[in-house]
């Protein structure tokens, strides 16, 4: 199945309004996902998170991953905006949306897609302190 | 934990731009599904589907599923619209919008809640044939 991937590091806000994950063929599914910086990390008050990549291999690999999981899982659109830079509490880390036929394996294509990106991709993230505690 | 829920039955188009499934307290992940009516249903092709439901029925037992998932996969936030009345290909019939703390329980919810909206809530689909075919 042809499936169509857009994959984006940029240091600009994530839009809280994107286009659809829309496909031309048939989809019966769109699924969209957000992880947002919250107001701590392992217990301890954070006011951003400041995430740096080395680009081309984050991309390269990020390709690779939906791929390999577009194999088990199949979709017809995928796209992922990951920022770089520091994103305050509440703001948008990541965006995945994706299209599907079926929801079956948007929702595993997803969650999987999570889980690898936090161990394979080389995408770093540091914490910045609120100014009371620095 | 404390959770909202917005529950919606409506005869009106679900919009392409939904304000986000937000919440006060800090949430890490946001996710939204749309079940989009797809051109055929069991390999036969369609125009439309048109949804029925015993309305006050169904939104009360989407409340207690909702309820009853919360309890093991706890979110901050659940927004569902469900269409009723006739969708065209290509339009949403459900939407489903999301924030939890962490993104597995709001992965967790999501698919369990739409696996107990078809076997346990009384909404009802025809299909609606082209007109080749009426």
């Amino acid at each position: 199945m042809r499936m169509e991937m857009e994959i984006q590091l940029t240091n600009t806000p994530i839009a809280e309004q994107l286009p659809a994950p829309r496909s031309n063929v048939g989809a019966g599914a769109w699924v969209e996902f957000r992880g947002v910086v919250r107001g701590e990390e392992n217990g301890r008050p954070i006011a951003a998170l400041e995430y740096e990549a080395y680009s081309p291999m984050a991309e390269t690999e990020m390709h690779r991953i939906i791929a390999e999981l577009a194999g088990v899982h199949p979709c017809l659109f995928v796209r992922v905006i990951h920022r770089l830079g520091m994103v305050p509490v509440g703001g948008a880390a990541i965006y995945v949306g994706i299209a599907s036929r079926h929801r079956a394996a948007a929702f595993s294509l997803l969650s999987e897609f999570m889980n690898r990106l936090k161990q394979d991709v080389p995408i770093w993230k540091r914490r910045a302190l609120p100014a009371a505690h620095t």
